[in-house]
């Protein structure tokens, strides 16, 4: 890839500016309060890519938000390249922790960035690691260096389980057709330590209701004579882990695939402080899994979390009710093997069977995913771990992690092709989180990078 | 007392509609917003009072909202009554619930109310109840008929602890003297079963707060890897009862008064039907301390109920968050002998003493009180059956209540003076819920109720 690290240097500040340009936009799939603003992100996407060289962009319509897809096709004869991202965000609350308003994105340095990150929701999860590719297809056909043919599917449903790609991918596996499938929507450990992620946890995510009394109550003159929703709620999230922090739910174990002592000990290697890990988050102690370390607690286990619960008075001061109902929101992270419909079915029968007849429980699911793995001796992995080595001066090390993505999974079996996930964001990007923000370093060093998968992957792939 | 039964024919429609005009101000004394309101309100009580004869009305400040202090002395020779009442309100929310909005009074018909009920927030705790006094003490002076002297101490922090309460009766003891003080802020069994409550239950109102990461993380980074602090709650809580739904704070239980055989048995004459009960609250099932009945667990027991909790994302779909922080609202009921500064420690140390040192816990004391008893033989009592055997035709029942009115206790320490419980409303009301109601019957039967107690207490004093 010849003068791209001129070319970068050269269009350094248009890079960091339009991708500025597209975080000012609020693309919150889950809150129907910003549906313009997120079909507003896909014009600008069909724009951007259109801008880096693809023939063909289109916006396609879904029962949600539209996916963009876009192609350029230099020869049938060599390999495709099919991208994968998402241009939609999570919310953004608790917006009063943000050290600057969310959709107005600003540049600070950091300890792990010295060089200055990008600092808005979405900056790395995924509008600044999706836009890597943009730029780095950019490089490619304004420097006549593409070598091999590519397409792009940027979804806008990913924060909300990617509802209606399933479908588009069905009805769309010739045009999708492809060699392998790259996405940037994960992490690397540091910037001197690149990763490559080769695992993926699953997804279920339910909601849960529970109703006692038919209305709100006096908590005097109902108190401990009536089942009260939050209590019961309580008693019952609280029993789906044992002592051991064992999930309680029976069969939930039984697909888990355990990994060999060698497995785990090739895991152990890479670098990790558990003071600095501790220190980062400001607890005392980690909590979690017994017999299991704290990266495999994350990664190679499968955990329940309740993500929201609420019920009864929240407001100012004190109110004396006992709620009519009480809800919470619970996913549970997969990890391969695991199904998650199954998993769903298996929460839904234990939590009715567990409900005192003194409520009644109604649980929904929400969305979920298959867990994913890498063989580390694909041609795509290959080609991913020389192109680390090329800008990194560094072999990558592969990496489960402990997210999701649900569609990966999806993608193997619908267009039966790897799918190979070069993240650049650091676990410290807070994505999800308030502060959210992605490295210049790691922005511009994706968007090096990538060129060089695409470089390897045509070699390799002869 | 002449001529009571046409003075209320006569001036029905005038009384109700003076009640509707008070109900109408949103009088929340937990939400900052309506502080004009809850003012407004004060003023409101005054020229009442004014009107209904008081000599001297006056709006006393305090730290949090003011106390409206009324009185007329026609004898110091007389004995002296003392009426308590609060002009303050509980919050409406869930608002969505109400079939008519809580601050516009509508009058309809309900099974236990067939000849109407006033709804609104307040009709019955306490701005209904409080306004029959009003009227009693107008109709006595209108008529000549006032037996003895009179003071009324209106509040409007009641339903916030009754924060600045206890400094103002400290030191206005002087201003305070009385014979005995008389209360309607509680309930009755049934229209045609007339009771007076002789127990409260004491209270203790806490608010906890746990803190795990520092920041919200996402749940697939870093899932089962740290304390999750809602599951960590959840946890904290279910373990606060037994399989039995015993309590399980250390020396919760020391001081509770447990009542002989003999007792319960008379409490177990009071009509109760199970069936009733359970299809007026749309529920299967009780569920309550084993070993006692609903009843008892509702009055002679304490409890533990949590009025509120909430963490993590609420909202509209699905967010994939460990919360940092998770809160929960905690309200334990006691009963006589349980000291609720005593409990609300022990509470403290227990709560604290559970938390995982993975997660920080913080423990903040909202309000209490203690619980009260009154005797069935005293004067006050005496001349209360009396009062209910003239206008109902009936012995009313003694009956312990599961409610809290902390004041009670604080009466009788500061004022050594023992409080009459006479309340007109039924558990039916729905008051703390949405759609609260007060029967026109009880409102009026009160009215024609009160002035007797007056008589007899004025007779059986001598």
């Amino acid at each position: 890839m010849q003068n791209i690290q001129s070319y970068i240097k050269e269009h350094k500040n248009r890079f960091i500016n339009e991708l500025i340009e597209l975080l000012k936009i609020p693309s919150i799939s889950a809150d129907s309060a910003y549906i313009s603003d997120v079909l507003k992100t896909a014009e600008s996407i069909k724009i951007s890519l259109e801008k880096a060289g693809c023939e063909t962009v289109e916006i396609c319509e879904t029962n949600g938000f539209p996916i963009v897809f876009g192609e350029k096709t230099i020869n049938k004869n060599l390999p495709t390249i099919l991208v994968y991202g998402h241009y939609d965000v999570q919310p953004a609350d608790p917006i009063e922790l943000w050290t600057s308003p969310p959709f107005e994105p600003v540049i600070k340095k950091t300890d792990s960035h010295p060089e200055g990150a990008i600092f808005a929701r979405g900056a790395c999860d995924d509008k600044g690691q999706m836009y890597m590719h943009v730029k780095a297809l950019e490089f490619m056909t304004s420097t006549n260096q593409l070598p091999c043919n590519v397409k792009f599917m940027i979804e806008g449903e990913e924060e909300v389980g990617s509802k209606n790609l399933n479908e588009f991918v069905k009805n769309n596996r010739k045009k999708l057709k492809n060699d392998v499938i790259l996405i940037s929507d994960t992490g690397m450990i540091a910037n001197d330590i690149p990763s490559i992620t080769t695992g993926l946890r699953g997804l279920s995510y339910v909601e849960v209701e529970i109703t006692g009394p038919n209305r709100d109550l006096h908590s005097g003159l109902y108190g401990g004579a009536v089942a009260n929703p939050i209590n019961i709620l309580t008693k019952m999230i609280a029993s789906l882990h044992d002592e051991n922090n064992h999930i309680t739910i029976p069969g939930f174990y039984d697909a888990v695939e355990e990994l060999s002592k060698t497995e785990r000990s090739e895991m152990a290697k890479a670098p990790f402080s558990l003071e600095n890990y501790q220190k980062a988050l400001n607890i005392d102690s980690v909590y979690g899994e017994k017999g299991y370390t704290t990266n495999e607690r994350n990664s190679i286990r499968p955990t329940l979390d309740v993500n929201g619960i609420w019920g009864g008075y929240t407001g100012e001061g004190a109110k004396t009710v006992i709620a009519s109902k009480a809800y919470a929101k619970i996913s549970m992270r997969l990890v391969p093997h695991q199904d998650w419909e199954e998993i769903t079915q298996l929460f839904k029968n234990h939590f009715e069977s567990i409900a005192p007849k003194s409520v009644k429980v109604k649980v929904t699911p929400h969305h979920g995913g298959q867990g994913y793995v890498t063989p580390i001796d694909s041609t795509g992995y290959q080609a991913a771990s020389k192109a680390y080595q090329k800008t990194f001066e560094k072999t990558p090390i592969p990496q489960r992690s402990g997210g999701s993505i649900p569609i990966v999974a999806l993608f193997e079996k619908e267009l039966n092709s790897k799918t190979i996930l070069m993240g650049f964001g650091l676990d410290s990007d807070a994505i999800h989180s308030p502060n959210e923000h992605f490295g210049i370093f790691n922005y511009l060093k994706g968007i090096e990078t990538i060129p060089y998968f695409y470089k390897y992957f045509t070699e390799l792939s002869k």
